[in-house]
């Protein structure tokens, strides 16, 4: 049985955030939530949604009584947000991020906190909705997602454990790994899709005839572009901060591409076709996480 | 009022075949239904679905008779199949087909068919499912959807209007445009992602520690691959057949693909940023056809 948190320090009060507050008290595991956005307007929404009980003034005041802290800021501010609340990240409160991007965020914490990094786990969780923002917060966000946690050495395991403990209340699977194996995992199943969905829209809407090509385009089309939808400044910062990896995977997949080029070019049906097949069965084969539905895989050992 | 046809002659039951022949059954604009597949197990589930009135055991056989005929076989097998039947394409029968590129169909009709080409209108329906055959056969498949027809100076224009009405009974949106302005676009909006998608899908399993990766990827990567489980033996024949095109088209992802890369490499958050969010504002604009639902555009001029 989880021990109950008294006071969530929710830090950013958008999709990611209120929805981990929102399920964690429909969960029954906080009894109070302390808000703070930068937009006071947001903060006033998400008290009247009852997803925040009381709005605080600054990111160090939502801290302060807080046994759990969630820093769901979009993760160029992270940085800003850890030197805005360093002083009270203190043993006795967890503290944690939502970034899409590890290494950076470790590597903030580390040069701000310094002796108090031990108290703040990162984690990853992978969920999202196409619309962002407070008024869309939902408890089933986390329902079966994936949430990555990525303690370093110093992390304190308590912490670690408190953590997995929060994000299972909220319904979702936890994972460990080095913050490493995380960046460049997700440069090769999240990052760089994100960059080639965003190039592939870009490189047919700009061409003189793109509009009427668009006309023509079908579900394959919607599906294979719909993250190039995705926020420009949130994908901005991500592109950014995991630039090496998400170059190195772009890099695997031009020789890739090139590959059925050459296929295409030399006219080799058996080489393109051996080349198609192998895609394809594999990505037969492949069933995402959340889809296995009732048959989660066991939890990652520490 | 759409003048009903006696008889179909359904080259190849297939889900493109056999959903045609359904929803013109449904729709009463055919009385009869002639089949025919390569496989005769084929044909003999199609009769057993009650899609197929009668089976014929060759092409030929199958057009004997009809006033439309249906050309539903994989595309490299499309020349083959006028060979078979050009001694009876004559005045009087619509010929069609459902090919997914317009340029090769058509230089194979006029090569093969010779003073017969004005009965042959090259279609090609922008639909699919999943899963493919007989068995999946759906008289609804082309409710909502735009089929393109590529009629060429000899095309016989009485035989285009007849070809409309027969996919307007089935509830599709009909375009004409040429054959290489069909191919052009269709290389950007169609060809061209199925090549990313497998080269992007293979990429990721490839590496060393894809199947680690692969455990990780979410619904934005499952989106992004989903037309990487596409036929291997369809999309080689499309990805030779258009092949000048697509790499023409690849050449231009690939230039956009780089701006992107230099502008991470050469950290330039605003430069990255505005690449973007000119995509993702492109994209978030983008409506489908399809899913403009009640407003469909105005039928093209001839």
């Amino acid at each position: 049985m989880a021990t109950k948190f008294n006071q969530l320090g929710l830090i950013g009060c958008g999709l990611m955030g209120g929805s981990f507050a929102l399920a964690l008290k429909r969960a029954g595991m906080v009894r109070h939530v302390v808000g703070y956005s930068k937009s006071p307007s947001t903060v006033i929404l998400a008290q009247k949604l009852g997803i925040v009980d009381q709005a605080a003034e600054s990111a160090l005041l939502a801290v302060s009584g807080a046994d759990i802290v969630l820093i769901a800021v979009p993760v160029a501010a992270t940085e800003a947000t850890f030197r805005a609340i360093r002083n009270l990240v203190q043993a006795g409160t967890l503290f944690m991020d939502v970034g899409s991007t590890k290494v950076d965020v470790v590597d903030a914490a580390r040069g701000v906190l310094k002796e108090r990094l031990p108290f703040f786990v990162p984690a990853h969780p992978i969920a999202g909705k196409e619309s962002a923002g407070i008024a869309h917060a939902d408890a089933a966000l986390y329902r079966g997602c994936q949430v990555i946690l990525t303690p370093v050495a110093e992390t304190e395991p308590r912490l670690v454990d408190r953590a997995t403990e929060a994000w299972t209340a909220v319904g979702a699977q936890v994972r460990r790994m080095s913050p490493e194996a995380h960046d460049q995992a997700f440069a090769a199943v999240s990052h760089l899709p994100h960059l080639l969905a965003f190039a592939a829209f870009a490189a047919v809407a700009r061409q003189s005839d793109g509009a009427r090509f668009l006309e023509l385009a079908g579900p394959g089309f919607r599906d294979f572009t719909r993250i190039a939808a995705s926020d420009p400044a949130v994908w901005r910062d991500i592109l950014l901060a995991n630039r090496a990896q998400i170059l190195g995977q772009a890099a695997i997949f031009k020789a890739q591409l090139g590959l059925l080029e050459v296929a295409m070019r030399d006219n080799r049906p058996e080489v393109l076709e051996a080349l198609l097949r192998d895609a394809a069965q594999g990505r037969g084969q492949w069933q995402m996480f959340a889809a296995r539905g009732t048959t989660p895989p066991p939890p990652a050992s520490k």
